[in-house]
C-alpha cells in the first residue's frame, strides 16, 4: 500500500528514557513507518536517542510537539495505546488484532495517530480524550504492562502484518519446494549401499535378512531425500563401505 | 492452551547486554512463555539482567548451558531466528507467521526451541547446524535488523496471537502423525555416531572437518526423524561402528 504507511504517525508522549525513544524509532523504521512525533520530549533524552541503530534519519526528521492536541490536529483517527483493561475506560477498547484492521482501513485515506504514553504512567486520562479509542496487546493477566520499545514494535508488526498479504506475495517459490526430491532410484541406491554395510558389520542376521531390507527401505523413503541429499548420503556410504572392505580383505 | 506455552523454550545465545536479556524475559512473562535458556551468557550481563521488570522470577529459574547443543537436546523441534536473506541459508526458511503456526503445531505434543543469536552477528553457521528451519521477521529491505527484545517480542506475539483459535485441534487422525519425533539430543547421538564412522573411513579430511560436521548435522536435521527411526539409525550405526573399529584393532 504506497504512501499508506506514510499516513501513520507514531505520537510518543512525555517519553523520558532516551533508549526507549531509539527504539521505538528503530521498530518503526525496521516495519516502514517512518514519521515520529514527540510531545514534551525530554530534550536530553532526546537527543540520546539520536544514536538508534539504523534509525538516525528517522529520529532527524522527527517532530515536536508542545502538546498532544498540536501532534494529532492532523489526523483523522487517534488511537491511544493502554495495558489498562479492568479501569473504567470511557473509549471502547479493542485488541490489537481488530484495531490494527481498523486502523489499516483507515490509512487507506486519512492520517492515523497511533499513541504511547510514558513508561510509568501511560497515557494520562487528559491524553485519553484526544483518542477516538483504545488498543491493547493482549498479554497475560499477571503481567499486562509492556516495555515501551517492545509495544511499539509488536502493534508495527501487527500493522504490517497483512498488509503485505495484500500485495502480490512471494514470487519465488520457495527454495525447498523447488529442491528436487530423490528418484525412487538413488533411494534404493542409498539402501543397497547402507545394506552391504550392515551385512558386513553383522549388523543383519541372515534369518532376517529381508525384513531388515524392508525396514530399511522404509525407513529411508520416509526420510523423504532431496536429490542433493541422497548425494550426499551415498559419497558418505561409498567411503564407508570402502574401508569396510578393505578391513576384511586385510584379515584374509 | 494449558501447558502448550510450557514446552517453548527461547534460547539466547551469547547476549551480550544485560538489557536485552531483561527485555527478552519481559516479553516472555508478557506473553505467557516462561522458560528461558541461555548459551554462554556474560555473566556480569546476565546478573545485571535480572532486575528485568516484573520478570525476577522468570530469570531466577533461567537455566544456563555450555553449548547450543546441550541448550536444545531434549527439545524436538529446533528454530532459528535470523534477518538475513540473501545469504546462502542451508535451512528452509520461514516467515513469523508461518513459522509460528508451525511451531504451535509442534508445542501440541513436543518441546520447541527458539533460538536468538547475540546482537552483532547474529547466529553462527554452527549454531545454526543444530536448527530444523530459520523464521524472520518481515521488515523492510532497507532496514532488516531488529532490536534482539523487540524482536522476541514479536515473535512471542506472533505465537501467542492466534494460540486461542488453534485450541479445538482436531486429533490427529493417522497414526504417522502421532509419531512422536526424535529429540535435538537423539539426532546428535546419530550425528556423533555417523561422523565417528566418516573419520574412521577417511570421508572427513582434517582440513575441512568442522564444516563437514555441520553438513552432516543439517543433513540429519533434514531428515526430520521420528523417535523410532532415530533408535533403529543409532542401532545400525553403533554395528558399523563396531566393525570399524576392530578393524583398526586388528591392524595393530
Amino acid at each position: 500500500m504506497p504512501g499508506a504507511s506514510d499516513r501513520l504517525c507514531v505520537v510518543l508522549v512525555g517519553v523520558r528514557n532516551p533508549l526507549n525513544i531509539g527504539a521505538a524509532a528503530r521498530a518503526m523504521s525496521n516495519f516502514g513507518f517512518l514519521r515520529l512525533r514527540l510531545v514534551n520530549p525530554y530534550h536530553i533524552a532526546f537527543r540520546e536517542a539520536r544514536s538508534a541503530v539504523g534509525a538516525a534519519s528517522l529520529l532527524a526528521d522527527a517532530e515536536e510537539f508542545q502538546s498532544v492536541a498540536d501532534a494529532v490536529a492532523d489526523c483523522t483517527l487517534v488511537v491511544g495505546t493502554t495495558a489498562v483493561r479492568h479501569r473504567e475506560l470511557q473509549h471502547p477498547l479493542r485488541r490489537l488484532q481488530y484495531g490494527a484492521r481498523l486502523i489499516r482501513k483507515e490509512l487507506a485515506t486519512g492520517r492515523v495517530a497511533l499513541m504511547f504514553g510514558p513508561e510509568k504512567t501511560g497515557l494520562s486520562n487528559h491524553d485519553l480524550s484526544y483518542c477516538d479509542w483504545l488498543m491493547n496487546i493482549p498479554t497475560r493477566e499477571q503481567h499486562i504492562s509492556m516495555n515501551l520499545g517492545q509495544a511499539v514494535a509488536v502493534c508495527l508488526y501487527e500493522l504490517a502484518r497483512d498488509a503485505k498479504r495484500a500485495t502480490p506475495a512471494k514470487k519465488p517459490a520457495k527454495k525447498e519446494k523447488l529442491e528436487k526430491r530423490a528418484t525412487a532410484g538413488e533411494v534404493e541406491r542409498i539402501s543397497d549401499g547402507l545394506l552391504e554395510a550392515l551385512h558386513r558389520s553383522g549388523y543383519v542376521k541372515p534369518i532376517a535378512a529381508a525384513s531388515t531390507e524392508e525396514r530399511v527401505r522404509r525407513l529411508l523413503r520416509r526420510m523423504n531425500l532431496s536429490s542433493r541429499d541422497a548425494e550426499l548420503w551415498l559419497g558418505m556410504l561409498r567411503q564407508i563401505l570402502w574401508k569396510l572392505r578393505t578391513a576384511e580383505d586385510a584379515r584374509q
